[in-house]
């Protein structure tokens, strides 16, 4: 997410409250007393917030790793505050916070809370009103809001299970299940460190359910609970010719063109249906949840305006589907790079002895990305002019994620949400991947 | 030609001459003074060619600036001494080495020599087994041949018709007919001055006829004159998509992305029988002449070794047509380099604003550069999806030449190059392109 604004409910009564107590409501039970905690204590929990978000914790920016440090302990410090078993872990990277609390009932379920402390940097600092690490409130169209670089990104949402631990704490004096909580300090630079963290610390960080707290609503009035996360098959293929560029006055016409070959490989990649062709590449994938397709159908999602914003009129993708589902829930493949020849200025009159495209396949639920994997190298070295080879390199696979949605934590937090705002809480999809 | 040998040719006598006295021959006169007195003083040529390649003209290296300088001055004096008017001409780059001699009669035709006299660096240098600008005659297979950078490319080839003007001066006093001579110190590095001179000078250098010695034979024993060149539109073409490079997974799959959308259209440039798709490319292309064809045929063209030699083996090209046609008197479309998106190390999952394309088309007799232009760009205009703009940039257009082969230059130069090899010399083509 890479808006500056942090999003409060406002209560008819002109009250207003955060969204982030949803992650410990259950429909079935009351928690008037824990509510009413978090309204009371309201600006002290703005006030934390506020100390947060003035740490610069840009974890890009090796001029802030201190900054960046002094974050995680300032969130490791705020958990032990609460009880919590917490500490910020060496990683090769910036730190991982990881805490641990076990909640009153041993048998209780355990629920991971995931989060980034880390922030963007504020560049282009001119298009800030103010410094973007000096949090304000300021009064927008919907009711106050705090802005400041980490506000909706992440830490504003980290600070919504942690308010709600604290309510719980002081008014019942202990936590309604076991709960753990990962914070890393690298989401916005690529993660390098969380998957061998999460490989070492496997037991350490087992738990029920994961509640990923970096997503978005669908609207400032809309709650809504992101269900499906696509996966992601990432592999770079070459295409080898000749074994050394060759003159093309001396050569062109007479040879295979690797440039060409690729070319002709990746436009067949689509067919006249905008279906990707790779053999066997919707094996497994099903139809979209009738009642989940409803609801997507009344979102009132305006397609031109979505195009509109990045110049574009028509769209393109999967005949059948619209915008939403062609990102939400249907598979893709995009060239995310291509390079062969001479690319400097002016004319040089080559051909390459090989040419590379990365390739990127957004997967859905169903898809098995090593059987993908598998399937673009069919796909290559099967349509390939027999004077060329290809070399395939992956650069990482991971599975798209699809909770069930009569999943009774999924009912759950969806019932809790509803509640707080008053209006359907959505069942909604990402285009992203997450590792 | 990117070789390091000359080639002389041996006659049976045990006695060896330089090819290059085809220039002035015409079968029905007999000039045997002159061809003797280039016997006598085949020593003294040499040694001047020598003198000629240790000058280390390497056009495309400023370190050697003033070396190509005085490779120039050199040329022009060797000119001067021979009772030409000649001077080295400054031009943006290199000098323009520019002579004219009037020879004995007025009316008699003038023949336009062309040549350079700048080289190719030496590099890898340790792939020599000498210097390279210290000549010397090694015993080759074919008998006596000289090893030096430029040897046959190109100041060989031009020191044969400075040998035929001095043996004809010497021996009759007197050139047969008017001559002009340019040599450019650029052509190894794109001839960026060239046709800015040509048009500057049009009316100085006209002539009746241009010899272009920079070409080669068919093989060691076998002469041959290149009367086919052919020619070459350059184009970059650029897709412009969305308004800005995007998410792949927040857009990918609905949405055009420039690079699928460039490969898709490079793609459909050939048709499966390899002919290229471009609206009114064949336009004016006629059959190859049946004669040329049968002398083609009876070469006795290795295309296995010439496809092995490169690590290739099936070819690749428009069906009907062997390797030889396909790059001698066929058109043809290259992608010559392509880029967009991410081209860096690992993964970067962005839907590029835009991709582009260097293609080059080289054309033969009948097509008109301007025209395939205009049909390159009606392809990708009427093909492209309609979110997307082409940007066609133009690096070049000039047209085939092919010389008619019952052109009475070609069949006076043809007898006496067949008279001096004793084996009918051969009228070939040549895959490349000469501005």
């Amino acid at each position: 997410m890479k808006t500056a604004c942090s999003c409060y409910r406002v209560r008819s009564d002109g009250t207003y409250t955060t969204t982030g107590d949803f992650d410990m409501a259950d429909t079935t039970t009351p928690y008037s007393d824990v509510m009413e905690q978090i309204e009371r204590d309201f600006d002290g929990s703005v006030e934390r917030l506020g100390e947060f978000l003035k740490l610069k914790s840009i974890s890009t920016d090796p001029a802030h790793d201190e900054d960046t440090a002094r974050c995680a302990e300032f969130a490791a410090q705020m958990l032990r505050d609460m009880g919590f078993e917490a500490e910020a872990v060496q990683t090769p990277g910036h730190p991982m916070v990881v805490a641990e609390h076990p909640g009153a009932n041993p048998d209780a379920p355990c629920v991971l809370y995931y989060g980034h402390y880390d922030v963007q940097p504020a560049d282009p600092v001119e298009l800030w009103d103010h410094e973007a690490f000096d949090p304000i409130v300021i009064e927008g169209e919907h009711g106050p809001r705090i802005v400041a670089r980490g506000a909706v990104d992440d830490k504003g949402q980290v600070m919504t299970f942690m308010e709600a631990f604290r309510a719980f704490k002081e008014t019942r004096g202990e936590l309604p299940c076991r709960v753990k909580v990962i914070l890393e300090g690298e989401e916005e630079s690529g993660s390098p460190s969380l998957d061998p963290f999460l490989e070492a610390n496997r037991e350490r960080l087992s738990a029920d359910i994961c509640m990923v707290s970096d997503t978005g609503m669908w609207d400032i009035e809309t709650p809504a609970i992101t269900t499906m996360l696509r996966g992601m098959v990432y592999v770079e293929v070459t295409v080898h010719g000749p074994s050394s560029d060759l003159h093309s006055g001396m050569y062109g016409g007479a040879v295979v063109n690797p440039i060409n070959e690729l070319a002709r490989l990746i436009g067949m990649i689509h067919d006249d249906r905008g279906r990707v062709t790779f053999p066997g590449f919707y094996d497994g994938v099903t139809p979209l949840d009738p009642e989940v397709k409803a609801q997507w159908d009344g979102l009132g999602f305006d397609e031109t305006g979505f195009l509109g914003a990045i110049g574009l009129k028509e769209g393109k993708g999967e005949e059948g589907y619209n915008a939403l589902e062609r990102t939400w829930c249907r598979p893709t493949c995009d060239a995310n790079g291509i390079f062969g020849g001479y690319t400097g200025k002016g004319a040089k009159t080559v051909i390459a002895a090989h040419a590379s495209a990365k390739l990127s396949c957004r997967l859905v639920a169903g898809q098995d990305p090593q059987s993908v994997l598998e399937s673009i190298r069919e796909f290559f070295e099967s349509n390939v002019h027999a004077d060329c080879r290809v070399e395939l390199e992956s650069h990482g696979c991971n599975p798209s994620i699809a909770v069930p949605t009569d999943s009774k934590w999924l009912v759950s937090a969806r019932g809790a949400l509803t509640d707080v705002f008053g209006r359907d809480a959505l069942l909604i999809g990402t285009g992203g991947s997450i590792p």
